[in-house]
This record gives C-alpha cells, structure tokens and sequence, in this order.
C-alpha cells in the first residue's frame, strides 16, 4: 500500500532520453522517454497487447513502439497503429502518467490524474539555482523507502554509522518538532560537537557547532538544511552550508529508489569541490545502505518484533503517521467515489 | 495445469545415453538413460527410499542404482535390489514412463500410460529423412511454454524482433486460418516483401514472395514449413525452403524447454550450409527468448493486467482455447474414472 | 518448528571473539561475542529500537553497542544505554540466551531458561582430552537438520557415497539397534569387508572388519565410534580408532550449520595426521552435502510424495519419532503453563 496521489521522483531529468528507460515505481512497470521537443513522457511499461515490456521498444517520433509486434503508442497512452491493420482496436491503449520536469528531477503522478496538480512539486529549487551547485546520485536500496525516512529523520545515527565520514557524536543535540498536514520538521541543534571528518577536510578545526533542519514531505521527500560552524577564537571562522534534498521512491515494498541531491551556496564554480561532495556523500550513503539493508533483512525474519520508541523518533513516527492518515484517507476517498 | 495425455519432448536423442539426465518436465522429476540395446528409459527421479534424485547415481546394465543407499530400479520402475536385504520390500517402485525414440527425439507420455499410442507422435520425418539436412538446439526459457507457441504463431514479431536476423516487415501478409480437435494452421503469406536478412546472406535480392505455413499440434509442438522465392526478372531465382520443427516442453509453469530443428531439402551435404543455420537460428531464437523472459517477469507483475486481441492472434488463441479444452476434457475424465 | 529445550552447538569455540558474530539459529537472528573475561554471550541479534542486526555493532566493554544509533545491551541482554537520553526506556531490551562453553563449542539454550541445565550438554570430552587430537570444521548445508541425522545413522551409504573417501560396501553388516527416551544407538558391526580408501592410505591391507556404533542425542547431535581392524594373517595388525562428532543445528527449516570434530586416539602428535583427517573427512562430507542438497531441492518439489523404509533405517526413523515425541511434549506443556 502506498500514497498515490502525489509527486514522486521517477527519474533524475538527466536519466530521460529518447532511448525508453524502463523502471518499476510502487510495483508498477513504468518507461520514460522524452518527445522530438523534449517534453518527458510516462507510459505503463507493459504492452496492452502480449504485456511485453514497452522499454524494449522504440521512440518512433513523439511515440513508443513496442519491440515485439510493432503496436505503438503515442504519449497519451492511446494505441495509433498496429501492424497489418488499418486502424488500432477501438480503446486498446496503455495508462500514461502525469508528469512534470523541475529542479532537475522528473516528477510522475502515479494516482488519480484529475488531481495533479504542478504547485504540489515540493521545492528543490537549490537544485537549478545558478547561485547553488549540486552533486547528485540515484542509488538503488533492498529496502522499504520508511526505512529510509526514518533514517533521514533521526540524524543520532551519524554518530555511528558515518564516524569515519560524515559524522561525529551529536546525541546531546537539542530537538524541537514540528508538523502539520502535510510535513514534519525537525530541527537538530548541537553545540561545540566533535567537527565530522568531513568538515575537517575542509579545513575546519576539532569543535563546531551544527544546525540541521530535516523536512519532510509526503511520501518520500526529505530536505536537510545543514549549518557547520567552525568554533574558533576569532574570526573568520569556516562555516559550511549545505541544502541536502533526498527523495525516495518505492520500487517494491521491499525495495526502492534512492534519489539524492547535496546542493551547496559555495564554492559553486570549483569542480574539486564538487567532486569531493559526490565522493564523500557516496561513500555515506553507502554506509547508510549498508544498514538499511540488514535491518531489512532482519524485519522480515520477523516482521512482528516488537520495537521501542525514544525521543528521538518523534520525528519518524510523527511521518509514518502522517503516510498512514494519508493512505487511510485516499483509501476512503476512493471507496466513496 | 498441463495437458498430461499427449507426447512431449522429452529431450533430443543425442543428450540421452548411459549415463543418468536429469530432467524436470511439467513439474516433475525424470531421469533418462539407455539400456544396454540402446532403447531408451524414463523414471522418476527420485528414490522410493529416501528422495534422493536417481539421475545422481549409475547405471548398471538395464537398472539404474541410487547413489545414496543403492537402491536399484529395472527399467520398468520396480525396485530389484536394496543392499542388505535379500528382497526389495514388496511395492517398492518409481513411476516409469513410456517413450518414443523418433525423428532424433525422445518423446515421453507423462499422462495416463494406457493411452500412449506411438501414432500419435507428431511427423517430423525431415529430422531424420536423408533427403533432408538438419541444425538443431535446445535452449532453457524462462517463460511459460504458452507464450512460445503465441510467438510462434504470430510471426508479424518477426520484423521487429528479428529485423536485423531473420526479419523483415511483413505485416501486410495475408493470413489463412484452419483449426481442428487436434490442430491450428496457420498460412501467412507475403508477396513483395524486403528481402529477410538470413536470405540476402544467402545471395538473394532486395525483394521476395514468401509463404510460412505454422502448424501447432497440442500441446507444444509447432512446424513452420516456410517458403522464400526472390522477386527477379528472370529465371533462376533465388528459392529457399526451410522445414522447422519446434517442440517446447513445460518445465514448471514458468520455464520450459526449447526444442528446435531447422530442416532444410538443399545442400544437405554441406556442413557450411548446416553451420550457417545453426548459427543464425540460434541467434535468431536469442531474440525472442530475450522477449518471452522480459514478457514473463511483466505478467508475474501483475497477472491479472487485461490484454488486447487482433486478427493477427487468432491463430495463438485458437490454439490456447484448443489447449484449454484438451486439459478440461482430461481433467474430467479423470474425475469420472 | 524445532526442539526448543535442549543444547544445540551455536559455535565452534575458536569462532567466537571480542568482534560480534552473527548466525541464524532455529530461524532466530543470534549475535555471540565474548566479555572482557572471555565468557561467551549471545543476544538476540535485533536491536529493540529499530531491528538493525546487532552482530553490525561494536563490543564495548561486556556491552554491545548497536551500529545504527548507538543503543548498548549488557550481557543480559538489558539495555543499558541510549545515546541522547539520561537513562534508557523502561523494558527495553534484548532477548539473552543461556550459554555453556564446552568441549571447544560454544553450546545455546533457545528454549526456556530455566531449564538450562549445564549437565545436559552432550558427552563430546575426546574433543579437549590431552590423549585424543582433532580436525574439525563448520559446513553450511542447504538441506533440513534432519536429513543429516538420518545420513549419519545410516552408514550403508558410505559404499555409494563415499566409494572413493571413506567408504566401502559393508551392505552385509549386522545391526543392532537400541533407543531409549534420551537417544538412539545403532550398531554397526561388519566382518571381512573391503579395506576403506582412507584406511588403505594409512597402510591397512585389503580386508578388515569394522564396528561403528552411532548415538544420536536430540536434537542434533550424533557420535560415531568407530573401530577398524585389519584383517591379516599375523600380529601386529593396522588398528584404526576414530570417535567422530557430529552436531547439527538447524538454520532454517531448508538449511543447517553442520559441525563435525574427527578425534582420534592415536599419532595425536602428529600435523600430518591430523591434516590427513582435515581434508579427507572435509572431502567425504562434501560428497555428502552434494547428496543431501539435491534431496532437499527433490522433497520440495514434492513434500507429499510417498517413501518407503527398510530395515536400515530403523535408527532414522526412530530419531524422527523420537524428536517429534519431543516436540509434542514440548508444545503441550507451553500450552499448559
């Protein structure tokens, strides 16, 4: 069971050509390609004819031509020809999903189409601003994408997890929460910390003090606004800004897509600087996998074991919650209509 | 579900010799071997005793002897000898399962044995008739033997799938439908068409008439008798005519055995010729196994996801219904019984 | 389901260190390490908090901290510390399993605690008596527990399986079986049998007899006692005495940790001997891995299909009945309490 009627991340923007790129999204095949003008499409992945999947195929033009028998789609989802006939079989088609390409991300809409509305894209604009530069993956995670929200909102665990890249000992950081109906921020505020390893590559001395703002967004959105700063007898001191944005998609109930995006306001012209974040923010990421993925593993040997809570999941339990209320709600909503 | 009462292809002649094969057909465990005369044999691979595959032990002169405990079975199935034991306990036995050796194949009855009469073994007399030369392979699939016999029943893939092999766009051909209780004929035939990559390598010209004549006999077995003639000014012209014999063999629901010969009537004595087809064929067959799998792993997504029919697939579900019904006549048949 | 209230082996001792090791046991994640004094532990492999597998964590101390955010677990299995928080949550812990470290294995108590009665562990003192010298090792093997009981309590197999190791056809052996609420006895006695591969590599001539008495303990634990005399005309005759340990505890219900220690009496001195026993016994209990492996693929192909006993497997059987007896009792009286 999953959100539907929301933005999720289907690609990176750059991902999407005019080669079909197939991709599972909340267990449903789905292929993306991008039209003669560019525009991104989304179309089922499975052909309404023998079910072969369309990525296989061609772009023909503005249309995808699926590799096994030549039945072609246009980016509306409609069949416009089939091979040795004069006309497609009156409503023989494939469901095509809303999309909209911003922040370069592509975005899809995977429940009802009437509700798809662009204002609901969260906002990533770090990631297209001239005045910001990104380093950015997409990484593949054998886990369920809460798993991963969870992670993202209790920031403890880079004390033990990223030790040796991104992290040092914050667990005496002041929390405070927040949330409505539609998000859930958390801010993380520690003072005279071990400097991570991280900020120390970058020239900053043994202590800082550190602020991290955590939001999340329904379903799979989490922004991390981070402010290191050097604690030094004078000034200047190094300080170090970074808008990190995270968006995972579902692939599986078991499985997602981990798309990520370390966007910075400094240095933004220096491709070392960029280099090292993509290195360095991988290797983290993969530390996290690594976790992800054994905790995974260990849920489902017993999916019924009991778990304790502590302060510190507020924020993890305040966005599970809010899902669940928001899966119940398109639930009814969808029995009633 | 399968058809049990009819004959399969058990394996080519040439895998089966004195030493055990192990084979899941239709689910089930058999092993073949041949006696000491040659004849061929088929048991249950697994041992009364202990459920250890027989195929993992010997063959000693008709019996073969379980390499666990030595249980030995005569060819018939019963049970002749545990060591230690002056007699085999009474009833001890694995199923044992008529065959056929015909036209370079075995061919097994998993059904009832009472109603495996050797007639009904399918022609395919250009496997073995001199006149006749011969490439042959078989290939594991990933995919349910049913989506095979729909390919080859609709050749219209052949442009696309195989457009740079064997392919070439003939979806204006003319089709001819016959259908019986035990058979679909299909006739397909082209006049003007771009000359198939295969037939250029072979010196024709650009352009060819084409006739390919599919007959599919329940439950796997498809012959295409397929006629090539380039379109020239004056005689001689370029003629190829292909037998090809495919059986496809369940072995679970979701795999199967892929059996295939392609006969030929002309330079049959010339094992250029014999390598040409055995390497194009195989190619060829490539394709499409990599289409049935991809086809497979999207129906497991979601097995229920509706398709669409064209005139251009009355053959394969002519021959899906006459399946259909074979395996219900069986089934209550033996309900009767 | 398993035999929950007696020893099962859950290490060789030698595996057990200050770095936490994670198994699965009975289907049950167990993470072991050692205190500061050396004594083993095993915990629950889960941490309370979010289910990340603490065998990913760090000993700290007798404690073992988790690797995701920090949470800490005495020896006890009590959680102890939650970095962030003056005292952690009432309750939170972990579940701690009863150990004994005994005859250079590590030993588990899975069931009830307080039935852990240190007495109860099996017999195995050849394998840390100055007088007797050891090869030994742990094999993963993808098949059930069980399967490898009745392997080892009938040795007629060792003249198919182990025709080239270890065995020779001693199908004519007088058996002798005894069984009482706590074991199964088997003996195995046979006359003037073809000297075994193994023998004949430490010099025995072409005949001898041989004895091998084999007691199965439940729920996993089976010793082989066995004695093989050359038969020769004259005095001094080769004499070989072997008391081989077996201890099977199940991963899951497809897959077991298969311990084995081959003790011996004699040259106890002597590497190369010892090395002889490494890789031979590592060679013939590979061969039957292979067996029990394909037998395991072959059950679950079929769990229903029919077997058939002999005498031979009188003590196999009554293992089986003798562990399910067990089970029943064991069940009954959870039930009770």
């Amino acid at each position: 069971m999953f959100l539907r009627n929301c933005w999720y991340v289907a690609a990176e923007a750059r991902e999407v050509g005019r080669a079909p790129l197939g991709r599972l999204l909340l267990g449903e095949p789905v292929v993306l390609y991008r039209r003669q003008d560019g525009t991104p499409v989304a179309l089922e992945d499975r052909c309404c004819h023998r079910r072969a999947p369309l990525h296989r195929g061609e772009v023909v033009g503005d249309a995808l031509q699926c590799g096994y028998h030549g039945f072609t789609f246009g980016a509306d989802g409609a069949c416009i020809k089939v091979p040795g006939q004069a006309h497609p079989p009156r409503g023989a088609r494939v469901r095509s999903y809303p999309l909209v390409e911003r922040h370069r991300y592509v975005w899809i809409w995977m429940g009802d189409p009437a509700r798809a509305d662009p204002a609901l894209v969260p906002d990533f604009h770090t990631n297209d601003d001239p005045a910001w530069a990104a380093a950015s993956a997409r990484m593949p995670v054998k886990a369920n994408y809460l798993l991963l929200v969870e992670n993202l909102l209790d920031l403890s665990h880079v004390g033990f997890v990223h030790k040796g890249t991104i992290g040092s000992d914050d667990s005496g950081a002041e929390l405070e929460l927040e949330h409505g109906r539609g998000f859930v921020r958390l801010t993380r505020s520690s003072q005279d910390i071990e400097t991570p390893p991280h900020n120390r590559k970058q020239g900053f001395g043994p202590r800082s003090d550190q602020t991290k703002i955590m939001t999340f967004l329904p379903a799979g959105h989490i922004t991390i606004d981070i402010t290191t700063t050097e604690r030094a007898a004078a000034e200047p001191r190094h300080r170090m800004h970074i808008f990190l944005i995270n968006s995972i998609t579902p692939e599986t109930e078991r499985s997602s897509h981990y798309f990520w995006t370390s966007t910075r306001d400094f240095a933004v012209d220096d491709p070392n600087v960029t280099e090292f974040f993509q290195r360095e923010t991988t290797r983290a990421f993969n530390e996290d996998i690594a976790v992800l993925e054994a905790q995974q593993s260990c849920i489902e040997l017993d999916p019924a074991a009991p778990t304790v809570n502590v302060p510190g999941d507020a924020a993890g339990v305040t966005a599970r919650r809010l899902v669940a209320r928001l899966i119940e709600a398109e639930t009814a909503r969808a029995v009633a209509e």
